[in-house]
């Protein structure tokens, strides 16, 4: 693997589908009514269902282990801020960038996820420990 | 709903299954080779393949929503360390404390998940909206 | 647990997705195409697809074995009376409500669910052991 | 379709793996421990997880929209004693029996599941529209 260096950034996009939602439900137990119930979800302050906030979050997750700085990438620290909500069917990128090298491979980036239209729905930092 | 105050607790356990970390992968697109691959999560510092660290990170939101503050609950923050990994098969339980009941709704909650053995697998802090 | 009372009752909603209705029919095998065949549903007396009344019937045993009597019931009889089809996008709310409480920890409720316009789905009646 | 007469019969075998059990609850929102947590399962009167008893039962709906009467079967009734614990790995088998045509398409079957080693799971009676 080439040298990891401040700046470097990466980024994975996907539609959040209501199979999604439905599946996360399932696999973490969160029947929140915001996302499983769609009568319950239009009248609450939303208007409608949204994602798991964890789902979304999860993505950030996806682009450390896959692209930066890629397979093998061990999780230490996450931290997130949830500054909207994501509708089913939006299309929502997770990107990371590079904040700091440090010492035994340890790594810090900045991590945000936003929609199509640029709204930010996650602010947050990562560290991790890149593969060897 | 009964008055929030400090000291409240909830929790939820889950064994976390193949099928759990199959379908986790599915939906993140996170297919990091720890989680997989097993013949690469063999041969790896863990020994064999591992939960993601959302995942288990996602049972916090679960005891947020589900129990206390319980539904309705809109998420602002979660800060995550991750202590320890989560074979599949293991059990977790997913643990959230009230630490402090802010103005506005807001309550701040000390967060951990920790494994059947008592293994310390995250530690943390949420900060949420209770449902009205 | 607190002692169960007649009269006591609880519920769960979820809106039946096509997802759901999917997976259903995959752990399942309940291929009836008024569920899986778009094309063969909108030519039946019901005009399009239609969940699996036994997915709608779950329901019920999700609200005795979570909420009342809760974790840890033991299921030992219902009766169902299927009194009008679910469409996929159809929001239900199982309810079930204390009718007997009969020796040995054996209870009785009525269970139905409706959907969220009011129409009755399922009828009929549980027998279960709560939780010790 | 030829005539249904009474004596006719039918049956589904599948085994009830650990996926199953877990979509199962993901898409029912049933997480009893009984079915999603080893450690409290293991320390139960089953000694272990068991599959959800409306999963067991569901097979009775896939014999009934598959075999007999077949696809097109609308579903009006069906009672359900729960005799024994499904455990995962087990395999169950369906069985479908007509007692009794009745007017206007409606037929009554004998329902049961059995295990491999001949252990009833589940005793009942359906009542269904046959296909037109």
């Amino acid at each position: 693997m080439s040298a990891i260096e401040v700046g470097q950034s990466a980024e994975f996009s996907k539609t959040v589908t209501e199979a999604d939602v439905v599946l996360f439900a399932g696999i973490t137990g969160d029947f929140n009514p915001a996302h499983i119930d769609q009568a319950w979800a239009d009248a609450s302050r939303f208007g409608g269902r949204i994602a798991h906030g964890m789902l979304s979050a999860s993505f950030i997750s996806t682009v450390l282990a896959m692209k930066l700085p890629g397979p093998g990438t061990i999780y230490l620290e996450q931290t997130l801020r949830f500054t909207a909500p994501v509708r089913i069917g939006e299309t929502v990128t997770a990107r990371v960038q590079v904040a700091e090298v440090l010492p035994k491979g340890r790594i810090r980036l900045a991590t945000t996820v936003v929609k199509q239209d640029g709204t930010s729905v996650i602010e947050g930092e990562a560290l991790v420990i890149g593969p060897r």
